[in-house]
């Protein structure tokens, strides 16, 4: 049973949802009605307990809170006779869109003691949700430079992927890292990098310092292994980029780009 | 040449598209220059000016205020000697989310009245593109409530339907209203209505005042013609709705419903 623990962590309101005015989870008061409730049921049997505080978070103080109130749920559930074995502490971990790489391997083992030390002793097998952690930073977007301009001083990338190859930054106000690819260029210059969908809302990046960049050339839009293809739409009537399966110096399409007779082959 | 006018009108930050910092459209001191540019081309034929100056705006002065400058702009093109006999207000008239419809058509006609003022006597061609006014309101989203829930007193109803299928209260922030179908109570509550998405984000109310419904009971989502079903994604790996065209007592499926087979096709 996922419950809810009222936990408040430093998130984007969208991916908060440890909170009592949240729709997940159930409150833990009520949870140890349901678990009784669910003992007497003769086809189901009561084995673990489950939390989700919310994403991207990076204050792990936030997971030892929620797991401190976790484990002292277990020990009543298991005074009232229930013979609780697995605990799932759910995902959440957050990852750094803004590239220090090198402080993730220290998150990782401070979300490591956050989690495991209130469980010390307890012989509960732990199960974890980090989806974001594993494919966020494994996916980049490939795009390609259509066009600059400049409107009143103020400078525009527009580039051929849109809002519905990556809502991101659109839906969440998400920062995305974009680098320039096959291009060394020590000029920079302050730019927009938006979309050519008719949204204002269809940007990647706004007032962002990039390397000085043509037409024609490519652009990276890193870490959209998690909530990117996923959340795509034929939005404006573009088909979905393809995906690519990259391996050392092998690479593979593993799921081909959309065509218009895709999008209309359901409308009848 | 779609010009910016740089007007500033109350709608949300995603749907304002005419200030300069905004990736659309030319100032208008450029495009004369632009202007002669076009006419001497032999393959261009200058004809027209557009404007559009955003979404859901509903004080016309804004439109006036746009066409004026239009207005202007073709005088001094005519003038620089370029046959302008087009002109393209664009789009942008809001629609009344929240039901007075009974002031809509007075709106049209304020409308009207705002963009046919500044053109009066200028032998124009008068092109509109209210998109949303027209096809928002034919537009309802039905959805089965799934389960009512209550989190330390604050009431949830989760439907069926989820942002993958109606994304504009998530990205927009925006009002639908909901009604109850084939169900008279005149009992009232105090709910959230959330679809099945594991993201707070996953709305379409809060602390909204409905009749009080069952599970299973339908609800109507309304005005989702515009921004609805093309804003849909496979997010959760959740086909899309099906699409019904009605007309009176005629129901046909223009667009039927996908299913798990047409998402992993273009898997590899």
């Amino acid at each position: 049973m996922r419950v809810n623990p009222d936990v408040s962590a430093k998130t984007h309101p969208y991916i908060s949802t440890g909170l009592h005015r949240h729709k997940f989870g159930v409150p833990i008061p009520e949870a140890l009605t349901l678990y009784a409730q669910a003992a007497k049921q003769p086809y189901l049997k009561v084995a673990g307990v489950s939390v989700h505080i919310g994403s991207q978070i990076t204050d792990v103080g936030s997971f030892q809170a929620a797991l401190e109130r976790l484990a002292d749920l277990v020990w009543t559930l298991r005074q009232q006779g229930h013979d609780i074995r697995y605990i799932d502490a759910g995902g959440g971990l957050g990852i750094s869109y803004e590239g220090a790489q090198e402080s993730f391997e220290k998150q990782i083992a401070a979300y490591a003691r956050a989690v495991l030390g209130p469980l010390r002793g307890m012989k509960l097998h732990l199960l974890l949700e980090p989806g974001r952690a594993i494919v966020g930073p494994a996916g980049a977007l490939l795009t390609r430079v259509l066009y600059r301009k400049t409107n009143n001083g103020k400078r525009f990338l527009i580039v051929d992927a849109a809002m519905n190859d990556l809502l991101r930054p659109s839906l969440y106000g998400a920062y995305h890292e974009i680098v320039a690819v096959n291009r060394e260029s020590r000029e920079t210059e302050i730019t927009d990098v938006v979309g050519p969908i008719c949204e204002t809302g269809d940007f990647f990046a706004r007032d962002r310092e990039l390397p000085l960049v043509s037409e024609g050339d490519l652009l990276a839009i890193l870490d959209v292994g998690a909530y990117g293809a996923v959340l795509g739409s034929n939005y404006n009537t573009r088909g979905r980029a393809a995906e690519v399966l990259v391996d050392g110096a092998r690479a593979k399409v593993i799921r081909r780009r959309e065509d218009i007779t895709d999008l209309l082959r359901i409308e009848r």
